[in-house]
């Protein structure tokens, strides 16, 4: 059901909601629950959270004997908000992948979606308030890693009473998270899939997300992420996004959809937007201003950066020897340049030396890193298969 | 010989040079030479410069017959400096290809080599002081196409009475010159060398181009273009530089070159430089701010987004119907992202469709689209075996 089709009964039904402070008002759904952590938190590059909160939203039954967990961390963006459920119908972004009778199905499995620590959708995040300074955190959040983003889940989890999950997954940044999870929990995951993401960034990707991340800062805006709730560094954050689009996407998407059309643009600006292909990108630029916190971008981007399995045991080779997964599932694009298809390779092979039964999908899917978000017609049977086996 | 190695007689020797307003002063050598051209210049979208002069320098001897020339157009940013020559021993962009015994054999060939029309070293462009205000022309100077480019250097070499050229050649916006000036003087021309270039730039080449021009006009110290000589949008260009540093090589060569290798850098900024490769960029960025004026830089990327050979019959395929050439060569490198192989092929078989004997070198080069500059291994060899068949 979409949003124009809801009946005003339903719309007055829909519980009111109090948004927390530097909190992105459009991301607030009545589908979201806030955990908070029962301890403080440690952070893994040092700094404390004296109080940590994440955001999730579930769909379907929890088995009896807790079973049917299934665990879905997000890349870099997006909210907890995976799908629509009764409570919150509004379309989420894995819309086509999480519902019942589809790939994460929930008349059999129960998800759970958890916005990164970090983030800025109801988790604790540099928009949060520091209790010991009554201000937000802003660029004053200690370092963020991916084992923080997968050890603050798993806290969630325990408090949640939740002891085990059946599958652990995730794309891009998600797909990082879901492998931290795996190699710091191991004892309490069976099945991994990991979709376009890698045992570590390579340095094209590091360069592309330094040099977003640099675009935001050389803001003047930005000041030093000091900037007013809900304000910022908004041209920073245009020209990052765009900068974003042309890695997540593909040369030959693009040559396809745009080749070389001309814009429909009024007025002659000899330096403005010409091409088909500049005007998507300023309308995908201007769409996600205002949609995300710099500072939250700035953490999270750095983060994937950061992320090496070697860290876990001297190698990726030797890391993975700690897993103990039933299965493995990964998945990669032949148009993704910031996690290529070399990379899938190398991370279902060292599953393999690892002693996990891992299957490779390599999908010949046109849309580059952002494949699963729309190529559900290569990215929905490839999960499918993989899970009904199970 | 090395600029270290240059005795101080030879650097007496050296004759001084007179600026004009505007020029970037690190690229003025004693070897280049300015030729005025005798009539207003017209431009292809409209408007006329009353005064246009190229810049060039040469390298050989003219033969008695003048059929030993080669017309060297560059790519975006380098002067007519290809090459060391006694009247300026300095390296020139190119040193490795030009000279006596290389593939560019000056012991054969008479080797002119053009600063292009809109470029800062020396030829009319937006840095030129505009007779009929005394001002530069700034952002006001006309809309340039790669055609300008080409007619500018064929109205100079007929200033020069050079009535036909043996080979024309150039890569990148080089490339694309080259491949203009086969297209609008055809029976003046009988060899033709595209590196790296192709008929028309695709989505992803102009959206990389796009966003570097939006850096270098959202920095403010751009003004619009009427920033004070010598002075303009540093941040932007050194931003701008770095994104071009993402799309110029490869991520496979950056792979090999750093890997995950961490910066040698003091303190602790925690958005500031981590890995090797950003040290890099960053190294790469500054050594670029100064070099080339910002306003040049958005005239010439543009001119690569517009140029499209069939604007020249209404398809590529009619449009090279017109060429008269004796033979091309056409090479291209795997890992080049902004002039992708697939273009290279689509240019030799529209080649070969239009009567030219043509050969094509696909070189598995590392170094993406920069690789003409650095990987000689192949390119020296693929040019000079051709070179040598003429």
């Amino acid at each position: 059901m979409t949003p124009s089709r809801l009946s005003g009964k339903m719309l007055a039904m829909k519980p009111k909601l109090t948004l927390h402070s530097g909190e992105f008002a459009h991301t607030a759904s009545s589908a979201r629950r806030i955990i908070q952590l029962p301890s403080p938190f440690h952070m893994r590059l040092g700094g404390v959270l004296p109080q940590v909160q994440i955001a999730y939203e579930t769909w379907g039954q929890l088995a009896a004997d807790k079973s049917n967990v299934i665990l879905l961390f997000t890349g870099l963006s997006p909210s907890a908000h995976a799908a629509a459920s009764p409570a919150d119908p509004s379309p989420g972004w894995w819309e086509e992948m999480l519902g019942p009778g589809k790939p994460l199905d929930t008349d059999r499995f129960y998800v759970v979606c958890v916005n990164s620590l970090g983030s800025c959708f109801g988790s604790t995040g540099p928009t949060s308030v520091n209790p010991q300074t009554g201000r937000p955190y802003a660029a004053h959040f200690p370092m963020l890693t991916v084992e923080d983003i997968a050890a603050s889940a798993h806290a969630a989890l325990q408090a949640l009473q939740l002891p085990r999950v059946r599958i652990v997954m995730g794309a891009s940044l998600g797909g990082m998270s879901a492998l931290a999870y795996s190699l710091m929990f191991p004892a309490e995951v069976d099945v991994l899939i990991s979709l376009s993401a890698a045992v570590h960034s390579e340095p094209f990707s590091i360069a592309v997300r330094s040099l977003q991340r640099e675009l935001i800062r050389s803001d003047g805006a930005w000041q030093g992420g000091d900037y007013p709730p809900g304000d910022g560094p908004r041209e920073g954050m245009r020209l990052a996004r765009k900068l974003g689009m042309v890695s997540y996407r593909s040369a030959s998407e693009w040559l396809e959809r745009f080749g070389r059309e001309r814009a429909d643009v009024a007025g002659h600006d000899p330096f403005g937007i010409e091409f088909e292909v500049e005007a998507y990108l300023e309308a995908r630029a201007r769409a996600f201003i205002g949609e995300f916190d710099a500072n939250s971008y700035l953490y999270l981007s750095h983060a994937m950066d950061l992320f090496d399995v070697a860290e876990h045991g001297g190698s990726v080779d030797k890391a993975l020897r700690h897993l103990r997964l039933e299965r493995a599932l990964v998945v990669g694009v032949e148009t993704d340049i910031l996690f290529p298809l070399h990379q899938q390779r190398q991370l279902a092979e060292a599953l393999r030396q690892a002693g996990v039964n891992t299957q490779l999908a390599a999908l010949n899917s046109k849309q580059g890193h952002d494949s699963f978000l729309v190529d559900m017609e290569r990215f929905r049977p490839t999960i499918c298969e993989f899970i009904d086996l199970l």
